[in-house]
């Protein structure tokens, strides 16, 4: 008999064809971890139960994902990435598969999840870049942006940029890093925290957005932010220029 | 009344989900002629003929396509482009709508077409790129390719390399150009030629892969071509990799 270990997977998605990446019970709608989960049962011919660092939702992508699961089969590790990217459609590519240290759990291990929005303001759309991005023709002004950004960075109740709390649970989170870089006619907004509330990127993105167009004045995101109240908060920005960059285990 | 004019579209698309440029006869069959000259009628209310510098097979994607087409519409170049931007599915662009020169046409004035094939030899793909490059992991020799390219270059009877010689046309083509360069664990071959035949690019790729892989002499490509016999020549690469980078007009 062959005792149990624990797997590591390090993937990347294109995520505009999935309903994110949570499981649902209906099992015809196509997730990441419903094809990622069944394709695992093959290899390993056993069930498996994943645990990961970032649930995306429909729509957004990963460059680095991080799931594990625990399983007792005699499958090596390239074994099972071998038999992944076969099975698995191009959009989803397994860039890792690694024995991970007794005790790892991708979700509750991870100590901080970086993620990237781009937003494309030229006229026309790139088709060949244009799934990863937001195209939102029109100026915006990075710098404004910038300035709002540095009010909402820190250890701070998050409720207001937040669609679902769940009940009883801690709106808290430790917004370690929020950036703003303009290349060409594209912006990128970098984000960095501990853990990250239900749309929290993308609710603090169409803010930020707000405050680039002009309309809305720089330091009234952080009064939002004390607010606590989500309908002050504008609408969230697409889901489609939403990548999760990488998961951080340990200090880096 | 209007007087008739001509006028030019350059345009971009992400060929993946289209049966190539050409219309057929089936319109269930999605073409980018079809879903652009349907777009077109409905603004500049008149049916209207378009004629195209490439004529991209199915899968084929387009940074720089050029078409044109005659109306008496009253409409502005500006309004087109917005309102076929704002009709198209994100993967077709749009980029400019101009003004030609009486005369001008797509097609025939066209001096020279540029293309581009990317193959990625990476283990894993990329979900990101994916769609414009042919994964195929393995390495292959840039430099062997590059020699065996060298034989190709020139005005010669491409009969060789053509998939549907038209019965009784010419199949000889000036290859003014055929590159290929290494960048880190990816090849991309540029070609450049007055025209291209039926499948020619593709299958030119094909035969530099054989090379590279050291499946085939590196003097062999020039072999088949002075053969004139389509049958020594490899199959095609796959149409992913492959996109239409630009169209030459006069000597540019």
């Amino acid at each position: 008999m062959n005792v149990a270990r624990t797997v590591r997977i390090d993937l990347a998605y294109d995520g505009t064809e999935f309903r994110g990446w949570a499981a649902q019970r209906d099992p015809s709608v196509r997730t990441v971890e419903g094809v990622l989960s069944e394709a695992l049962a093959e290899v390993v011919r056993e069930s498996v139960k994943l645990s990961v660092a970032g649930r995306t939702d429909a729509g957004v992508h990963a460059r680095g994902q991080v799931a594990s699961f625990r399983t007792a089969s005699p499958r090596t590790t390239g074994e099972i990435q071998t038999f992944l990217n076969g099975r698995l459609s191009p959009e989803v590519s397994v860039l890792s598969v690694s024995e991970a240290t007794d005790g790892f759990d991708a979700r509750f291990s991870a100590t901080a999840r970086v993620y990237r929005y781009v937003i494309d303001t030229a006229d026309v759309p790139d088709p060949f870049t244009g799934r990863f991005l937001w195209h939102r023709p029109g100026h915006l002004d990075p710098a404004a942006m910038r300035r709002a950004a540095a009010g909402l960075v820190g250890e701070h109740d998050f409720s207001s940029f937040c669609r679902h709390p769940g009940a009883g649970r801690t709106t808290v989170r430790d917004l370690q890093r929020l950036t703003v870089r303009a290349e060409g006619e594209r912006i990128e907004i970098g984000l960095r925290a501990n853990a990250f509330l239900h749309q929290m990127v993308r609710i603090i993105v169409g803010t930020l957005v707000r405050v680039g167009e002009g309309r809305m004045p720089v330091d009234e995101p952080a009064v939002i932010l004390a607010s606590h109240d989500r309908a002050r908060a504008p609408k969230a920005a697409p889901a489609g220029g939403l990548t999760l960059q990488r998961v951080v285990y340990g200090r880096r």
